[in-house]
């Protein structure tokens, strides 16, 4: 008999109707009378239940009917249309074989527990509605996000971790290293023996594959990273981790404007195929999440993005009516109050901020005309803020170096950087998408560690 | 006017020809005369160049004509058929623009260079032939694994890289810090004051994802991870790198054969998908780099793997005519050699290994009847060796248990490990795939250093 999964079952109920099916998942809610029960199963391909009815006929009726909540089940029966009530079909079982019993203090019990509680308990929060949704939705928009650049013929790339550069100049970054802490070996000068450590300099997590992925770009054309990327930055808010993942498009014979068309389409294509494939969780998410999910993430689809530059932006945050904790004045970086301002309460919808004042933004970006401000665009989105980040990059030489200098870099570091520009370099552009915050703009959830399977904060690595 | 890639054209040149175009690409060779000049142009989309022809028409001929290769063009032109000559179409240039001039010194002239030689400029090397088509056809395969596991409803999880645990019980690890390496803080008793770590904790880069792919496969019945892991072990090898990929599945309700059946289908889908989709880049490698590449890929796809036990193969190579450097005794774990004799010598095929002395296999296999041996597998490949490495996994809480304490691991560490065969824990199986052997297999490289973007050995993280 076929074993077949419950959206199987969902999505094609009309070919299973009065069929002999086999399905196996875990009690959601088991309730039974002296001679017949109901329980609903779930095998987390799906947000929905599977009502299945079982009477005593059974031959272990009176075990199943005892069964803890959370005991996995290989279920066979017929499935019957249930007209009359709210699910459209139910399973008449036949027989009920126990996978693996459950215990009664399993901590996923029917009340309504915090988010905050079942971080604790990270390898069953799966088992929830909400984190089996927030978690299917994740792998979808992961696969939506390959099948967009796969359409574009765009090469995906996978950039190295384990680095001795630092993209953005700056950023705390996680060491790596094999020396043994205890007995840290030195030189003479007392400086540490790098010599004896595995890649034999000091090397870290990268923070960005952006300048590895911008040599596959002048080679083939179009790149694409999708991968992990770390801060080491001991910032306790919703919205930051220390390990999270990155798409990072890179392309070639490409400006700023290219870059932002490309955000956008990507964008609205991933919101797009999310709400088409997972219908029943956004329904979720927009019920029990963030009330106004819906109608936002259907505005996103269906309307151009604004743009504005940052010194127009500038004018218009101090022209704003409202107290921001900290001042706006042309030259600083913009808060997240800021952002959310700009995107929520003037545009109203995604925003593109574009040329930002050189001095904040990093050494890669191209110069502008105007000498003092870089092609850098920041997405923001509401309820967010900045989503992605890009640019044009610097791809004259000269330039390039200049930049290199003034910021204090070493340009002995950057010889392979340099040489893309040397050799065919061309005009091109980049940016990064934090996929986390992608995922909590497509659920409504407001706190990063609730995306993540097994979040990484300050002080915070269990599972 | 339309910019397209030259895989577009060449895909769907019926519908270009006679048209007007604009194509952007690296010049990889140019011809002139006095009046008119070729360029074969290439932008990465495609194994093949693009022929260009030219004339003193264009405005800037005397420039063109000079140009050195690797210049990066953007050309407008007609297409023209030329069903005489070896390509099936050009490109009458009516302009040509220089976005980027390269220099006379390019290292990637058209004489042969060494792999090893590549390796030092790999910010280059994917401009040349068959680096080209090692990361095209690397990223295809990368598609290729998402749609395969995509299209079963696998649920695809990230799981995370900084960890506390080690999976394996053995096998040497990163440390990750943002200690002073300098000043190392310490306690009273002089061990180190993990209090001041970023995660309060020791910590490492993960050798697999698995024991975390397990809890979500207890939530959504099939998972798969496909992220970066990392060994510190000092192993020089062609086939050991420090940093690389792996596809872990994971499947409940399922055992030992059900592995075997998904880790066969899988191999045999990808390489299948490949070669549909990168023809050139197989042909190519098979003329220039392995020559039984192409019967070796289509016997895969078309037979079935072979099944031997880990017994019944020992006793197979004792048979064997052969000296080998390690001699077999059941027992021992089976060397390169020995698998390479398996698969090339005995099988002529992809073989599984199973059933594997408990003794040599990691603490969650699950344990046989006979007490002595594991519901273990690896998949053994032609070239390569090992490619795969699986088992079913120990869901009996108190087997398990046993196993721990047995092998002198620490229980609390596992407390939710152990906890997910208590609370409706199933049978289940699962197997890392090592994503680069995959692709050495499907291309014919023989160092693994040349199939990775940029590659991390001992001593070697340059770019």
């Amino acid at each position: 008999m076929q074993n077949v999964s419950i959206k199987e079952l969902y999505r094609n109920k009309e070919q299973y109707m009065d069929q002999k099916v086999s399905i196996s998942g875990w009690i959601r809610t088991l309730r039974d009378s002296k001679s017949f029960g109901f329980i609903e199963l779930n095998d987390g391909t799906f947000f929905k239940n599977l009502q299945v009815v079982f009477d005593d006929a059974l031959c272990n009726f009176k075990e199943i009917a005892k069964l803890p909540i959370s005991s996995s089940l290989t279920i066979e029966g017929t499935v019957v249309a249930t007209p009359q009530a709210k699910q459209p079909f139910e399973i008449k079982a036949v027989s009920i074989v126990v996978e693996g019993l459950s215990h009664s203090d399993f901590p996923l019990q029917k009340k309504r527990h915090t988010f905050e509680y079942l971080r604790t308990i990270a390898h069953l929060r799966p088992r929830s509605n909400a984190f089996s949704a927030v978690f299917r939705v994740r792998s979808v928009a992961a696969y939506a996000i390959h099948k967009f650049f796969n359409e574009k013929g765009f090469v995906y790339t996978h950039t190295p971790l384990i680095t001795g550069s630092d993209c953005e100049g700056a950023g705390e970054m996680f060491k790596v290293t094999t020396l043994d802490l205890h007995n840290i070996p030195k030189n003479d000068d007392s400086s540490i023996n790098y010599k004896e450590d595995f890649f034999e300099k000091e090397s870290n997590l990268t923070v960005s594959g952006q300048l590895n992925a911008e040599c596959f770009a002048l080679a083939f054309k179009n790149v694409y990273t999708f991968g992990p990327t770390f801060r080491a930055e001991n910032s306790n808010t919703a919205r930051h981790a220390a390990e999270f993942w990155m798409i990072e498009p890179e392309i070639s014979f490409a400006d700023l404007k290219d870059d932002m068309q490309l955000a956008e389409d990507m964008l609205r294509y991933v919101i797009k195929y999310v709400m088409d494939e997972c219908p029943e969780e956004i329904e979720f998410f927009n019920s029990f999440i963030d009330k106004g999910l819906k109608e936002r993430l259907n505005h996103v689809v269906s309307s151009e993005f604004g743009k504005v530059s940052y010194t127009e932006a500038v004018e218009l945050l101090k022209k704003a009516d409202k107290e921001f904790e900290y001042a706006v004045e042309w030259g600083c970086d913009l808060q997240t109050e800021h952002e959310r301002y700009l995107t929520e309460e003037i545009f109203k919808k995604p925003v593109f901020v574009t040329d930002y004042p050189k001095d904040i933004k990093a050494f890669y970006m191209r110069l502008n005309e105007d000498g003092k401000t870089v092609a850098a665009m920041d997405c923001l989105v509401p309820g967010i803020g900045e989503i992605i980040g890009g640019s044009q990059r610097e791809e004259r030489l000269d330039v390039l170096e200049q930049r290199i200098e003034e910021l204090g870099l070493n340009k002995e570091d950057y010889w392979w950087y340099l040489e893309l520009r040397k050799y065919g370099g061309t005009k091109h552009a980049g940016f990064g998408l934090g996929f986390e915050r992608l995922i909590m703009y497509i659920t409504g959830m407001s706190n990063i560690r609730d995306v993540i399977p097994f979040p990484r904060t300050t002080g915070n690595f269990e599972f």
